[in-house]
């Protein structure tokens, strides 16, 4: 494109949205207090919500638990009277616990709390016994590497953020490995511990032999690093059944609201419906998946019928191995020029801030818009980023996508453990949640036009 | 007492403490803010309380990490050069944990956190498999005692304050077993969980069947409750190999800075060595024992000899029998009325607030002068109430007696946990707890007169 077509654009743009959002706030203000406050005053969601924590509990890939979640999920949507309630079959990886534990054998013995991380392999049946060399960063694996042979590598990061710390988890194995660790263990990721280890999932890599790796907790690691640095010797038992088996079928769940005037035209609303093998995957990601689903159920309910099409989505297998977006975008791929915009929720469903964009500036100018329908519960604060895991497949492909922000603060002390309960999640703060994904998706779906990518 | 008397007695005392009033922050502020100064930039509590805690861990009555503990405690103050060192055997009842499972059957199997609480017998060794009936309070109990025969009681009481919550803990067992439970589970005692059970001693009556009694974590409990009000049936088998053998011998841990005029009057100050043997006992209360003996030694190091004796008293057995701070009272009640004051640190060491106090008002006057000289580290405020649990056999004897108030805000999370760790202990706050112990404990000793009883 030449750059006087490239101003001409972006004017055309800024006169479309400043057009539009002119009207956007009158025309929308009574039907998005509406949305609100019958959100605020709903239990159903709510209590569905706890209804799928307490009866299917974890769910993780190729679990019976999670396939029992989608069935009861898919006949509950019937019920609501969505359209188009259906599963979309996909083959998702299936890791296995099984039995493990971790004992302290020197200085002294102590049975410590242990997560082995997801896709990690076993150990032999009689255990993995070894020395631990303690580092708190690649770097001083990399210093020390000529200590590691044949011992096992314990990870002390303390938390920064999730990006960063997260990396000991993905692939600390890999680089234990490198300089023949015999097995590698992780301080859990997270800022915060009562004894309480976080799973996740874990990756080899072809060239590097493949070892155990397992979390301990923050305060395991902590201790354990105070000992190693008083210059005494550390033997831990490491013992692990995990195993990957053949993959399995699940389902990745789609419901809709069929749009009055451009029914070919989709909104995209959801959060995952897979959980790790820990707690109850409540605020991750139940919570995400009952807000979306509830938000277009509460739509309906009001008879505010827009005219494209709301779809609710609950990807399957975003835990270990985001097989469930893929599917999906590959499903979907013919209308995926149709699809107006995806909205995931998948970061808690605590006290709503707004949301991340991810998609032309132009079209950002109308998502804040938008967003100042919010500002009463104050939820419509709109910042850059959209791409989480599951809608990130679909903005590769083009679609504008989005992100539920919420209050973070606590979020990573629950992830992927067994805190990540149902009592965890307060009524008001989810229900705002709710609010927020449906006023905007609701809007996302009736405005004039559709979001210029 | 003649009313009369009574006058001229109260004008008599507050004659003298007005007068000692007036004189305390001149002639002390420059050694207390020595103390305190040398307390904050101290290294050697914070690294010794390290060590105690990841070296002999949770150190339950009975155990060999406690006797172990002790040995290195008397070995370390000998080192320091105090006085007087030695132990002061105690006979201490002994439970023994042994292991212990809870596992759902109904409505799904599911495998539940569980810390038996110290006392309880233990089940047969298949187990005790019932359905459950769960009760919010005793009052709920009462009002559904019909409902309890045959069945195993699950108490899901939402954390108050210690004093009225602990009662289910303490006493549950038997008010369940009154009404023909076969055995009694407790919502762990707490206001905050991160799936993390609290243990702590109970009770049975001699006239009441013992059951088999145990704390499940906030989430499970909540959870059951849940469930039990969807109206599903909850089945549960619990096995517990707990049991309570021989008493065997433990100590008190005794060491001194002698007085250099009235080596007979005695100030003590200290805290209980014994844990419960889950975490690492590190608030409770290896913090309080460091931080009195640490004290002690700074006021030693920095050669302000006291007028009377500073005893540093670690009590044993203070969290199942409170065999210790008996034990002391009986060996020393000769001595009791030369107590001038007994001050004991048993509520974490966290940023501390000031003390309790129980004793005369005249008394409390004058403690009140010597909290001012701890304002500096907003550690001064003197209330109501010193009566922790080692110090108040001493007070039913006539000893005033004193308590390190600190932000409790915290405490409760990880109080009998797993979470009961070194890392939670600031290096910051831990000194300034030694700082209040040692301006307080020096005072009392080096004051003009003893605290009027």
């Amino acid at each position: 494109m030449k750059q006087s077509h490239l101003i001409i654009t972006a004017l055309l743009f800024i006169f479309i949205s400043t057009s539009i959002a002119e009207t956007i706030p009158e025309k929308y203000q009574d039907d998005a207090d509406k949305l609100i406050s019958a959100s605020l005053s709903d239990s159903t969601a709510y209590n569905r919500l706890a209804y799928i924590c307490d009866t299917y509990g974890p769910r993780l890939s190729g679990s019976k638990n999670l396939e029992n979640a989608i069935d009861w999920v898919l006949a509950e949507m019937e019920k609501d009277g969505l359209s188009n309630v259906h599963g979309e079959r996909v083959k998702v990886p299936v890791w296995i616990r099984g039995k493990e534990s971790v004992k302290l054998i020197k200085p002294f013995t102590k049975d410590l709390a242990v997560l082995g991380l997801g896709g990690s392999i076993s150990t032999p049946r009689k255990g993995i016994r070894g020395e631990v060399i303690v580092v708190n960063s690649f770097e001083e694996l990399e210093q020390r590497k000529d200590e590691v042979e044949g011992k096992i590598v314990l990870f002390n990061a303390a938390f920064t953020n999730y990006g960063e710390t997260v990396q000991y988890r993905y692939k600390g194995a890999q680089e234990a490995a490198k300089y023949g660790a015999v097995a590698s263990l992780i301080r859990s990721v997270g800022p915060w511990s009562m004894n309480t280890p976080h799973t996740g999932v874990m990756a080899y890599s072809d060239t590097i032999p493949k070892i155990p790796h397992a979390a301990l907790t923050m305060e395991d690691a902590m201790m354990l690093r105070r000992i190693h640095d008083r210059g005494e010797k550390i033997i831990l038992e490491l013992r692990m059944e995990a195993k990957t088996v053949t993959d399995r079928w699940s389902r990745n769940v789609v419901a809709e609201l069929p749009g009055s005037e451009y029914p070919e035209e989709v909104v995209v609303l959801g959060g995952h419906i897979d959980s790790w093998d820990v707690g109850q995957g409540a605020n991750d990601d139940a919570g995400g998946c009952l807000a979306a689903w509830h938000a277009v159920k509460l739509i309906k309910e009001l008879g505010l019928q827009p005219k494209r099409t709301l779809r609710v989505v609950m990807w399957t297998n975003e835990e270990n191995g985001g097989r469930g977006n893929k599917a999906y975008r590959d499903e979907h791929i013919d209308e995926l020029d149709k699809h107006v915009v995806a909205i995931e929720s998948d970061n808690g469903v605590f006290k709503p801030k707004g949301f991340g964009f991810s998609g032309t500036e132009a079209a950002m100018e109308i998502v804040k818009e938008i967003g100042g329908l919010l500002d009463g519960i104050e939820a419509g604060e709109i910042t850059e980023g959209g791409r989480a895991a599951d809608v990130a497949p679909l903005n590769d492909e083009g679609v504008p996508v989005m992100s539920l922000k919420v209050d973070e603060s606590k979020y990573f002390w629950y992830h992927h453990t067994n805190a990540d309960t149902f009592d965890k999640i307060d009524f008001d703060d989810f229900n705002r949640c709710v609010a927020a994904m449906a006023v905007l998706a609701y809007l996302m779906a009736d405005l004039d036009q559709t979001l210029p990518r």
